[in-house]
């Protein structure tokens, strides 16, 4: 029988957690394993803080997902989000409901993948919670970031005319979470792989973001965790505008395009619902423009497409061979 | 049938939260509706930072404990971390995993006891996170300080000869569990409702942690949400020292007291090995006493009392009737 959470015990629990975490950087005086976390604040800057979960049988389901996956997800949502403020992600909590029979290695597994993303982009674990859960695994993130004042990207400043800017490609995720539900975690073919990937690690534009916001070269931006249709929509209302998307110009991602054809699914309307691809979403205005598509060539690789632009008319819409139709929702959690 | 939460959606749940929480203060630019909150530090002070969760069926029962009481237990848990700290609370993040069915008038009256224990500790609510549950209800809670760097209260600073204080009194929480789990929600008389009340609304000793921390006034601090002997415990370890307790000199709850006696419980063992007092444990130096007790004076009837001090020899004991035993263990959560 493997060894299960309960069999370790708490305290056991978190000194794990605090081997594996790692010594705090020096701007952290104390990390895990006092009543709460101590950090000193970056210099000249804001706090810019979000939180986000990821629910078993809601976000994931622990047979096609491995620990480490939903441990890199956890984090890589929370990136995304401060990513989409133009912040610079820093420290982070991680709160952990589990089931009693729970694996001890699968534990050992979420907190190292979820250790190591967050190495990758400089963000320190400084403390969290354990508990157990009488249900699903629940795993409740926190992270804290630093932007300074004038340099924030927040939802409402665009403005009538900006051009839509979104980074990578949509629908991959959406295609993945299809697979899995179609067939659980069988072996298959390499399009459905990829879509699998996207859906289980995604990538949190966090570079873009800061470097866009460094430089003021958006208006406004938000990430795509619940869809492009539900980003722009967002934005549009939160900037009081419209929006018009040109369909012809979204960048659907070539497996979810190859698995949409095969499963007989319009490519177009499914990368806009699709939640969880953690995009980002920017408006960009006439005199940004320029700065932001340098920014964005900091990236590393990174591509990004002119979707759409805002409007002065009211009303959320979508253009496709020449005909306006509404643009629709995305994913809603309730 | 009542209005439930899936009935609203998630949108115009955020939007209730957002009204409820109403306009952040000057100091929080950015509150609930963008991808992340932001906030102005406090000047020349360290962040503090914490996190903690309630989960149904683990920490209450919806039976039992209405959906008031679990909002401003939630966030009374997290002060009394922020409070042990010395940390001066500033800010919350409330996230939230709802079964679908959960009452909308439920969800309204746990966020105004929430809101409402905030605007009582000038706590904002700029943030958090709502999802669906498929199992428990799960409130995770984020709560952002401040304290100045000179100031903190850590576990670890307790020194040989310095002497334990205990704010107000403990094992009434314990008590009011143990009615609940005996009996439910039934009327009852006037002991078992004030160990209830203690159990489901507890009060966090914020002034009383900030109080001392400003003045230098304990060597270290630890609150009691797990019970007094594993705060003491603790305490010991993570200052490298030994630990005796006068079981003399515990402040038992009257009602508490009563309680156990008819139920035929030995009283001290339960006072020490309840959960959830969340008193503050102090270690003082003999420097600091008197500094310590004006402190504590300036806390409005909040009474301390001394239960015992740290060793130089490794162990941890109580002392009861003469004779020394071994201290025991607290609540665990696995």
């Amino acid at each position: 029988m493997p060894l299960t959470i309960q069999s370790a015990g708490e305290h056991a629990l978190i000194e794990r957690l605090r081997r594996r975490a790692g010594p705090p950087p020096a701007w952290v005086p104390l990390g895990i394993g006092d009543d709460a976390a101590v950090i000193q604040p970056a210099r000249g800057a804001f706090d810019v803080v979000t939180a986000d979960s990821l629910v078993e049988n809601v976000h994931f389901r622990r047979e096609w997902m491995s620990a480490g996956a939903i441990g890199h997800k956890a984090l890589a949502v929370n990136l995304s989000d401060l990513a989409a403020m133009g912040a610079t992600p820093r420290a982070t909590l991680l709160s952990l409901a589990m089931p009693v029979e729970f694996p001890l290695a699968d534990f050992d597994a979420l907190v190292d993948a979820f250790v190591s993303l967050g190495d990758r982009e400089k963000v320190a674990l400084v403390g969290g919670n354990l508990t157990r859960s009488p249900g699903p695994l629940v795993v409740d993130v926190t992270l804290l970031g630093a932007a300074r004042p004038r340099r924030l990207l927040t939802r409402s400043g665009g403005r009538p005319g900006h051009e839509l800017y979104l980074t990578g490609s949509i629908g991959a995720a959406a295609a993945g979470l299809a697979c899995l539900e179609a067939d659980g975690p069988a072996n298959r073919e390499a399009d459905a792989m990829a879509c699998i990937a996207r859906y289980e690690r995604p990538e949190a534009r966090v570079r873009c973001g800061v470097q866009v916001a460094r430089n003021r070269a958006a208006s406004a931006c938000m990430d795509l965790s619940d869809g492009l249709a539900d980003a722009a929509g967002q934005l549009a209302s939160a900037s009081r505008t419209g929006v018009i998307l040109d369909a012809e110009a979204l960048p659907i991602h070539p497996s979810a395009c190859r698995w949409a054809a095969k499963a007989g699914v319009d490519p177009i309307t499914f990368g806009l619902a699709g939640g969880e691809d953690y995009e980002l979403l920017f408006s960009v205005g006439p005199r940004q423009r320029r700065a932001f598509l340098a920014a964005v060539a900091r990236c590393h690789g990174l591509t990004v497409s002119r979707v759409g632009r805002l409007t002065a008319e009211a009303g959320q819409w979508l253009v496709r061979a020449g005909e306006s139709q509404p643009l629709g929702k995305g994913f809603t959690h309730f």
